[in-house]
């Protein structure tokens, strides 16, 4: 319970690591470890994150993020967030028929691999229920339709306002709209089924088939008004050749989307991820 | 010098493989190895790739043609190629100012790991002769700018033409006109320095940078009148992070484009590549 | 039903892919794809795999085989085998406590990816059941100690018996007796978690982070009297660094695992490993 | 010329990354990237590199070396070592007859990605002397053989101490001696032609092809007495498949050979690996 992670950004310039590293050491804080990033050489933007131990950090805290903001973010102009490991975030999957990337989240959930407490998972069809039951997640079906899109987004608001931290997309197949977005209240995360910027938009298999390419991917993203545009979390590949269909593509890339997209749930949930106007910085 | 190959290409039906396997034993072939493949169940078109050693090759390639053409090509409305391992093809290399994609094939190439015989380096640009000249190999320079493009080209094709059987553009960076295409009487591949079709046109290491994609790569395709759409040979790819600069990608994309032009042009020497479409299939 | 599939091996000489190419022909089979390989350019050995298309194939096989046996294989020497890819080998999945190779397994082949039919699931731990059955398939609990080792091999025995046509080990951590290997008639696949013939044995995880290795593997093999000495199908790695722990390592590795062995057993299923002394030709 | 960097190796600590980063900041500098590592969760050794810029550098170093000693390393039992990015190391390369590892290294240097100064090339072979001279590096012939390799080392070492930082063993066939390690006086990197632990000794790429690996690899390490058994800073692999001679591997492996060396030199230079008994820290 003791162990806690600052992340803080803002302009570069000299003394920050010292700063930041002198308050939690005077603070009696542990530091494990500690990773940061300039965006450029000169007048670039700031990014750290750092992993510490603290005795009593639960109690601590608020003291902690007050004397922080008073003693270091002022004069830097930081923005920052602690985090205690303790405290798992809270996390909703959406999903629709395809079981792959629902199931590998599951299961490494249980292995103890994601620091996650899964809230629900939310389906616009019914198929996947009998599959997650084993794992003891609540399973809402909300259909969605072209006819009742709006309806059902307001379904699924009610389901995850103030009860989750983070919303993934694991192969949910509606479109997500700008409203929801600003309704939802907690960071997106989808899995694309093509190594983006290629092939954006549906069909990215059939398209990679057509088009005769070499390799596959798939892309993990936060979700933005812009389809397919956000911020890359994380992209894998798997070759291919003449000889696949592009049901062996489908088949194939099954497995590039399950792993990228844990990974990138993983790096969100242990607080590795910082984005940067459209673009991630993983610690 | 009795080791041949032959390519055949037709409208899949039953029997071929028996046909083709028939008739070079019948002449006294020894099948090394036969690789096919039909591009849809029903109705696609049908690829073969057979190598085999004969003794006498040289001599009895002319009856051997001839008996194909009338034994089995016609039946099957077959578009049929044999070759001999022992002619090595004639290859022209262009290139601009990098050097890495030029010298990688001219070391392969003295290594015996290409099986071609460099007949010129041709480049826009002067700068490249002092490191060609230890290899032996003819350089041309031939300054190109906007205004001379047309009188460039024709100096080019005057030295190409029925010279080479083949035209490598290792990173030459002057646009290719369809003009050139039809007069050069030659395939030519080119190298893009980007995962196509991500990142077309130019600048794609600075596009990929400020995307924030995961993994950077190459892309070896020949070359059409349609720019960076051609039918694609070989890709691959390296992983990159936020803390690589656009210099950096530069860096390490160099690796993957002159290991993905080297494998593109080594299967193309090998006859392992065939065209279907605005694809390929490598043997 | 009439999707068929040959296998051949014999000493290599001349007129082999004609002759069988030929027969298939004259049966009425259109041949799918022919994959075959030589082991020396003199005096190897000659693989052959054939995929074929036979109307009425069930009916028919019987009177193929007898054909063959006297107008093909007679005259080169051949071992042959016929299959029909409409007839899905059945399977037994041997496991211990670790959930990662059996689950994949049993998701891949309710998702359709593995032609197979999972007749059991014998383990020494009784802990997987719960997440066995939802998958409808036997889960018998052998416990397995020193001390019961002959006893507990002969429940396993009696259990495959006729039963099985290939046994997966899918992290068993029990040893496999040369007899067991001589009783059980079929093949065994296990999954070494190492990058073999690196980190032989037992822990191989721990030794990777002594050894101080940048890449961790794993092995599926097929088993043989030797431990971990067996024909290797297929391998993997992934990339580690300094700061994975053991622990990492083995969470890492378990990915990498079920992918190889998903992969060799999906090979396997559709006939394309042929076995040749201590190695495996994957067609 | 003002960009400096930091190694430091301790028993691990509370309070050592504030110590570092706030003696830097005061004496001026700018951290402009700091990584740490902690073998152990309590009682482990820790490891820093800091990269800093402080204006007037080479004057400063002196004062800042005497001050660090005395405010910081002592109280933390601290090693420590100041290194200027604008002094490159001196390197010699030693190779026998395969030129891909030295050409690579030296093509990497003459495009300024190796950030080094090549003093010298030895070889106990002729061979590579025309290669190597458009680079304009010194070559040297030392014949070496069973007989003679005392006075052939000793030839060396007159010709490397006191003029080297590095020792680059770039395919070098010849035994080092525990005497030579003793003597030079400088680190060695040798890279070895397999995936170690794997393969040990000679004729690695001969003794994968006989167990029938499905990756081959190379790993870059440093020269111990103890015979492919120093520390790992590289390695990386290449799939294979049952068609590739053993001939093939030596191809394909080169590639890789040249890849993980220029890799692991590359990271040495930088002042990236730590070593930790006999594994390393590549930051």
């Amino acid at each position: 319970v003791d162990h806690g992670r600052l992340l803080v950004q803002c302009p570069d310039k000299p003394g920050i690591v010292a700063a930041v590293s002198t308050f939690l050491t005077k603070a009696g804080a542990n530091i494990v470890t500690l990773d940061q990033h300039s965006t450029a050489e000169e007048g670039g933007s700031f990014f750290q994150r750092t992993e510490f131990h603290l005795a009593g950090l639960p109690a601590a805290r608020d003291e902690l993020e007050r004397g922080f903001a008073i003693e270091v973010a002022e004069q830097f102009g930081m923005e920052f967030r602690f985090s205690e490991a303790a405290k798992p975030k809270r996390v909703a999957i959406l999903a629709s028929k395809a079981d792959h990337c629902l199931l590998d989240l599951l299961w490494r959930d249980r292995r103890g691999e994601l620091d996650m407490q899964v809230a629900m998972v939310i389906s616009n069809h019914p198929d996947l229920a009998d599959q997650v039951r084993p794992f003891g997640v609540p399973y809402f079906h909300v259909p969605a339709t072209r006819a009742n899109r709006a309806e059902a987004e307001q379904r699924i608001l009610d389901l995850l306002r103030g009860n989750v931290d983070l919303v993934v997309l694991a192969r949910y197949m509606q479109i997500i709209t700008p409203g929801f977005l600003t309704e939802v209240g907690a960071p997106l995360i989808n899995i694309h089924h093509s190594f983006l910027p290629a092939f954006i938009g549906a069909g990215p298999y059939q398209k990679a088939k057509d088009r005769g390419v070499k390799l596959i991917g798939a892309t993990a993203h936060y979700v933005t008004a812009d389809l397919d545009e956000g911020p890359i979390i994380e992209q894998d590949v798997v070759r291919v050749d003449h000889r696949h269909s592009a049901g062996d593509l489908v088949r194939l890339g099954a497995d590039v989307e399950r792993a990228v997209l844990s990974r990138a749930v993983r790096w969100h949930l242990e607080d590795r991820v910082a984005r940067h106007g459209n673009t991630t910085i993983v610690f």
